[in-house]
């Protein structure tokens, strides 16, 4: 590993990953990015059938048609979650032909990828970019992965390809249907998923495209999600997912009387702050808690007769409730979390696809992120100093990927409710165990026991000054959860670096170390 | 000027352009493209206001912003047509600044430029690589343009700027609509014009790209035909264009007896022949004999019970009406020829925007117009070896552009039908005045004395040899065409070369010269 270096938000990285230069993070808008974007080969469509069937017989005939060879590059997208039955087959047929050091970049990981772990073990996989969940990820935070994981945000991850800090050599991109000329989208077929926004970047920049398909429809295949002109070859097979666990059947909103409350306080404070108005921009996500927040503010906007104007998916049926209830004007759906999602896809037309690459790629002309009024993150850690850490515990182990966490930082108003502990471990800290996202753009901390608003926004503070919400300071929350819990532990680790967290602009803005056990 | 080489036509053509070293054209398929594609500079969000509201007072101030200087290269598209208020105010204001030698790349020009050339006198404007109808051609076929004018079709354009051999500084993009952000579609607003295709590869590879709109509406507007992320500033004007020189208010059937029997015809070739079946894919023009022979092939589906799968527009309202009376399934739509396309468009949902840029680039990964059954094209000029010219007539002068007439060469059955003769000038020469497309890639010429079947296409021979139909051989046909007019005069040229003709992967199949007065 190369020399360390003292980043901008004080952490100790270093200046090398995986033989490559990176650079430190500089501060949030410090970093200005040199040079061009990243150029694929010209194709020419003289080596492309006439009649437009790129059909071939298996996934390892189009691996081996794009030269699958060692230390390759190979991307996927995760559209199919838990339920993809695509991802590792690549794997295991990069064994059989004994293809070794290979990099796994996907969009994101689940679960279900967790045979590939012996693939790492044998060499077949150098290393994976990107998020790791669970066994994945705790076998990484042991240092038993032969490269260094690189993490990165969505946003960050189509940053890194259209820069050319990832070169991806085969983009192998599941499609719940397709043509034989590669136009494929998700909207229906056995394995529909809603939207492919996510493999966008990976079809614009990647030498070679496979599609793999369970739905082989004639052409022309519209919307082109993935557009057949990017693509190579078109793979037909039995099935490339797990209907049930590519979405599931139902989101539910939380039962916890805790977590309601934090959903309580959270909507009180949007609607007493302001910042919840006619006409907002607001984005959440799909878990118990967001999914009561989204519910509370339904019922808020139904009773005000006011209407968000856009809201950003990770779409689930709340939010297609909103949209067909009238609450909310436009939804743009980056992922599709729930059936009710996939099907309103299909059938609203206001409820539109709107991939990553065009709402949260920091390497763009804006941002649609920064627009956002109202945005509600999770967090795994907070800080004293407002930072937060969504991909490792308290205990060091790296068990969750970034999603959009880091490019959702850039809204208007930042928003996490969390539980003030965790099976009685404090989630505010003296210091965060990796630092995802700086304090600076992390404005408001919602827990059961009392609201925090971040110092710098001294506009959130004046208005609320009179609220009856039990408004406190960050270290007033701090203090009472140690008082429960105990002070917090500190994980205890190595100095192997395992792991980088990239911010939006590709700098590095923290490391995850090897947990001693 | 360069040296000049002979091409694989048999065409002397120089070995560099307007100081750019260019190549001689090898033979359809023969030239493998070398390299990667063309990077544009890596932009960043800090950039970009983080409203999203990217609206500037005037096109002046954001081509200021842009920094428009000497030399550089200014982009538009056609989809105004006729009624495009933009492209000459993009030139008043550097005639008023006083930038020089601008180069401007156009996807089409229309009559409405005209006032251009006063630029191309005073050294505003260096030279126009696109299209060049009427006075502007003339102009260029006269020696009076100071750079060399290069001719691309439309898939050709988009190749161009793909692999870097135009380099667009500055793309101006009209939008009937769109939000401060950048994001624009061409639905609906006073000079709705349908689809905005031309426009993708513009808005992909220029450095810079401005949005003139005169339809401002809320974000998000969508589908996002031009998207935001690659806007740097939108301008808001009063007026984009004049509607009823935009779209045609309707095109019209010929009413031309010799033009209806040409249709007629045709459309029993198409029939006899087995090239019009149920499920073919068909492209046909806006002209009025195209228009007929639409007509006719929709009444001779509707008979048989057939159903064309996929037709490519130019859309027109007889399109529409296969579609809607269900003799076509879907349309592809790159380009609205009159009111009731516009209009079908933002209704039919098997009316499509398909931008040239998925269905013409011979440097992609196939092409759409490879898969056409149907392909009817037009000429100024055929000759004996079944070259066609569609750029110069036969005395010599540059009065037309290429559009998508060479990419749609690749289709599987390309039929010219042509008159005999023009105001008594044969269209059928010895040899094309200039070569567009070489005679292999051309099947069938119908005239109103005759149908000529290329040699080379032996299976439709022995498929029409008991046909009723006039089956003749070229040189029967211009045998005749002679008879009547008297032998074809050569046009009267000089040494000097005006302009060059592109193939579709970039070589140069032929050059325009200068017309001596």
């Amino acid at each position: 590993m190369s020399k360390l270096v003292k980043n901008a938000v004080g952490r100790m990285v270093p200046t090398e990953i995986n033989g490559q230069e990176v650079i430190p993070f500089k501060g949030v808008g410090k970093h200005r990015p040199a040079g061009r974007k990243y150029a694929p080969p010209i194709p020419t469509a003289m080596d492309y059938p006439d009649d437009g069937n790129k059909v071939v017989a298996s996934l390892k005939e189009a691996l081996t048609k794009c030269g699958l060879k060692d230390g390759m590059t190979i991307s996927t997208h995760h559209h199919l979650r838990d339920g993809d039955l695509v991802s590792n087959t690549i794997f295991d047929i990069a064994h059989e032909i004994g293809v070794k050091d290979l990099v796994w970049f996907p969009s994101a990981s689940f679960p279900c990828h967790d045979p590939l772990i012996k693939y790492l073990e044998d060499g077949t996989i150098n290393r994976i970019e990107g998020s790791m969940n669970g066994p994945l990820g705790k076998f990484v935070t042991q240092g038993k992965m032969k490269g260094t994981a690189v993490l990165r945000s969505h946003g960050g991850r189509v940053q890194a390809i259209q820069d050319g800090e990832v070169k991806i050599d085969i983009a192998v991109l599941a499609a719940p249907s397709s043509d034989p000329f590669g136009n494929a989208n998700a909207l229906n077929g056995p394995s529909a998923c809603g939207v492919l926004g996510y493999a966008t970047t990976d079809y614009l920049y990647a030498e070679k495209v496979i599609v793999v398909t369970d739905k082989l429809v004639d052409f022309p295949n519209l919307p082109m999600e993935i557009q057949g002109n990017y693509v190579d070859y078109v793979v037909v097979v039995d099935k490339i997912g797990i209907p049930e666990k590519i979405v599931s059947g139902t989101t539910q909103i939380t039962k916890s009387p805790d977590r309601l409350l934090i959903a309580e306080l959270t909507t009180q404070f949007l609607l007493e702050s302001g910042i919840l108005k006619d006409g907002c921009y607001m984005q959440a996500g799909a878990g118990g808690t967001s999914l009561a927040i989204g519910y509370f503010v339904h019922q808020l906007l139904k009773e005000k007769g006011w209407k968000s104007k856009v809201g950003f998916g990770g779409s689930t049926k709340y939010m297609v409730q909103m949209l067909e209830e009238g609450t909310m004007e436009h939804i743009l759906d980056a992922q599709a979390f729930d059936l009710g999602a996939v099907a309103s896809i299909a059938k609203n037309k206001n409820h539109h696809q709107f991939p990553v690459f065009n709402a949260y790629n920091y390497h763009s002309k804006g941002n649609i992120t920064t627009m956002m009024d109202i945005m509600i993150l999770g967090a795994t850690e907070v800080d004293v100093h407002f930072n937060g850490n969504v991909v490792t515990h308290s205990d060091g182990y790296l068990l969750h990927g970034i999603g959009g966490w880091q490019n959702c930082l850039h809204a208007k108003n930042v928003i996490l409710p969390i539980p003030l502990f965790r099976d009685r471990i404090p989630v505010i800290k003296d210091e965060v165990t990796t630092i995802c996202g700086p304090g600076e753009m992390i404005d408001i901390i919602v827990t059961e026991r009392g609201i925090a608003i971040n110092p710098k926004r001294t506009d959130l503070i004046e208005k609320m000054k009179d609220s009856k919400l039990p408004i406190k300071t960050i270290q007033e929350l701090k203090a009472e959860a140690d008082a429960i819990c105990g002070p917090s532990q500190k994980p205890n680790l190595s100095d192997e670096i395992v792991a980088a967290i990239k911010w939006v602009d590709g700098t590095v803005i923290d490391v995850v170390r090897k947990v001693i056990e």
